[in-house]
């Protein structure tokens, strides 16, 4: 590849050749290599991580978008940044329609009386009283989109799936959660008085997950829609099988209250040299209200900040500036997200690379990226370093950065992202099983140390990740 | 040891000899040995004991001992016995106590306001109003049990623990329970108004498990005793850790409701030579409320029901009768067992051995024995028999027979057990999570098809498993 580009080099790219086989030759410096083995080494000895992590869902807990909790958490993570030697660290500010889960009951009625166990998705309305309605059993998403409108009047409708499938990748996921998503319009189009669905997991016990539906033109749910957990959809089909006439009664005081106030931690260690130029890294700071919110993703914000705390503790700043991100409310909307870069419209044109870690806290096994095919080599290297704890290098184009990361991404900011091992994600995500115990503090420092190397590299680095403007 | 036996033959002891060196010499013919062979290949592939345990889980659910749900079970379980050919199925009466849950709300409010899983153990006091209380930490049982009368006064014991560690045995169990059973004894003397305890669970999921606990000379704690999740207590561990004062608010509405029907149900296979002999397996029909109770003890249901109806298929009855007891009340103190002790006093003499199935549904791997020592040979040969299946020969003096066994193991009755691997049991047991798919209908089949070569084996058999009368 680079004999190839050396040869195809002529006078007229000359300049740009020069430039681009400066970087070919040797995107990272001994020196930095150097560095970076530190960083690693260090970081897989550091328990900061964990204590982050375990700071957070213990003196914090579950801290839904908008809440006091949020709040509170907001306060603990510019503490945290303060403490840990960020040269600026500030909670930038915004507001957020608030919705609030409120209380449950639901029971199956006939043919036999059970409880069942369910939770509210996200967006969905109260039930204004109790529901008590026969169900109508769709066996896909599918099945209910090609309802009737009006055919489902003065019943519950309930949509079956299949159990997601443990993998490494989350494969499935986004597939499977629009029943999740959208099955609300369906359900109402067709006039039913409730939505019942099940819930999106791979585990098998006995509490559902929530998460946000999503709105049609700006509008959400008139009706209650309720997630139940997989062992309870599977009572559901095996009625259905049986040929049993189901019902159930159900209330929910799930309801939306109004705006409050959410917002994101900033926090900055300053570039050397080019202070103006960002690689900005983040998780999510707000939880659902279920668990603890450490997979999802106490674990994010405590990998990117303890990545950071590190490169801080290095005799010298890298070159470009290292942004920590806490972004608020992105359970309910990526809301903190759209403010940054609302907020920040500015200087997008400066944040040279992003990346998100919200994928859990089980080991890195995977670099990917999307960025200037000149910078690839840059990265190929950087997934070299990181191959002697498990990391190895895969697509240069694919990297959406992470939730988070979406407004940036669509505004031209290059990303990469760490891979993780998602095989018990789904298992945990949403639901109040999100707890500290869930974390291996090994596998945790594995992904403090992916992120300090790459980060530090990445910082520290002359490579143009940006496209050229158009 | 048969030669040394024969060898030891003296003139005075002639005829006990000849008696048992006929037993130990054959004590399985080989028509008996074929039809055994016969039950184990056709319960392997039989779906019978997961359609029982389905049928259970789905048509009934959750049947808390002397619920209105206990007396739906008790009559599937009767239509049931007569729907499989059983020759008598009786359901025989007995009233309880009727201790309900009612509604739990859990709360750390200091020093850091999160909610707590929790559930009321059996037998536990309501709260009378909302308690706010400080927390006082006790590391273990033992040191609570060290505790002054009255230096709890005005506050809330909690009671830490361990993880129990999963085993095939169920090892560690009873010592962990012991803060269930009797913690509150010591927290009432310490005058504390609750008391949390860790739940005891092998599991990391934040169902705590809930469970009976024991009364002192007939007499329950007046006080709430709330058993927390093990994610739960692992956060009071590390608020205790930080040095904090730790405060909870909570109100319970658990409390004893008067007495209440139950019952058990009673199918017999009559004996065709000896009737009036009975081999007596069962599980019990009752469960915890959370659940369906499909490990606990729906399984047992399935599997002694099953193999005694695979046994129902054959062209004779053998010799000595079959029963199976579906026990009621069990959860809430073997109360069930007892009242068949009481109602069947009369003929306690004439059952011969007896075992129940009540660890789950994983695979059965060891046979354990308490019977008369010269039996031993014929319970070895069984075993060497299941070996096909995976199971081996344990101690021969050594099983209790399963907890709705121990009145009839009490008053004499000799015991066997097929132990099974209880490896996922105390993840599940006295939880919500305690549904039908956490059933393997393979292993399901193998349990049953242990059961059905043994019971009938013992039954069709003259061998004495009684020791002698005194």
């Amino acid at each position: 590849m680079k004999l190839l580009k050396s040869a195809a080099c002529g006078a007229i790219l000359f300049a740009l050749c020069i430039s681009t086989s400066i970087f070919a030759a040797k995107p990272i410096s001994d020196a930095q290599k150097e560095t970076a083995q530190g960083l690693l080494d260090d970081a897989l000895k550091s328990e900061l991580g964990f204590n982050i992590v375990e700071s957070l869902t213990t003196e914090v807990g579950a801290r839904l978008a908008g809440s006091e909790a949020e709040q509170r958490a907001l306060a603990w993570g510019k503490k945290l940044g303060e403490s840990l030697g960020f040269d600026r660290v500030a909670i930038e500010e915004f507001s957020i329609p608030f919705w609030d889960r409120g209380d449950l009951e639901l029971s199956l009625t006939e043919p036999y009386a059970q409880h069942l166990h369910g939770t509210a998705l996200g967006g969905a309305a109260p039930s204004k009283g109790q529901i008590k309605a026969e169900v109508v059993y769709f066996r896909s998403l599918n099945e209910l989109m090609d309802v009737k409108a009006g055919a489902l009047k003065n019943k519950v409708a309930f949509v079956d799936g299949d159990l997601l499938v443990k993998s490494q990748t989350g494969a499935g996921y986004s597939n499977a959660n629009q029943r999740r998503r959208i099955g609300w319009q369906h359900a109402e189009r067709g006039g039913a008085k409730a939505l019942l669905v099940r819930s999106v997991g791979s585990d098998s016990h006995r509490f559902p997950h929530t998460g946000m539906m999503s709105s049609k033109e700006g509008e959400w749910a008139k009706i209650p829609v309720i997630a139940i957990s997989n062992p309870d959809a599977d009572q559901m089909r095996r009625l259905h099988k049986l040929g049993k006439d189901v019902s159930v009664s159900l209330s929910s005081g799930s309801k939306w209250k109004g705006e409050e106030r959410s917002g994101n931690v900033v926090m900055d260690l300053i570039g050397s040299e080019k202070p103006e130029e960002i690689v900005l890294i983040g998780g999510h700071i707000d939880s659902w209200d279920l668990g603890t919110g450490a997979v999802d993703d106490g674990a994010g914000v405590a990998i990117t900040t303890a990545a950071a705390a590190l490169i801080a503790k290095l005799p010298k700043r890298p070159k470009r500036t290292i942004r920590v991100v806490m972004f608020g409310a992105e359970e309910v909307g990526i809301l903190g997200a759209r403010a940054y870069a609302k907020q920040h419209a500015d200087e997008l044109a400066n944040h040279v690379l992003a990346t998100e870690s919200d994928f859990g806290a089980q080991t890195v096994w995977q670099l990917v990226s999307n960025v200037n095919p000149d910078a690839n080599a840059f990265i190929d290297d950087v997934a070299q370093l990181l191959n002697q704890i498990g990391v190895v290098r895969g697509g240069s184009n694919v990297a959406g950065g992470g939730p988070d990361i979406t407004p940036l991404a669509t505004a031209g900011v290059p990303t990469i992202r760490l891979n993780q091992n998602g095989m018990d994600y789904f298992d945990l995500h949403h639901t109040p099983d999100d707890t500290l115990d869930k974390i291996n503090p090994q596998e945790l420092a594995q992904n403090v140390a992916a992120y300090a190397a790459t980060i530090y590299l990445a910082a520290d680095s002359d490579v143009e990740f940006r496209l050229p403007k158009k």
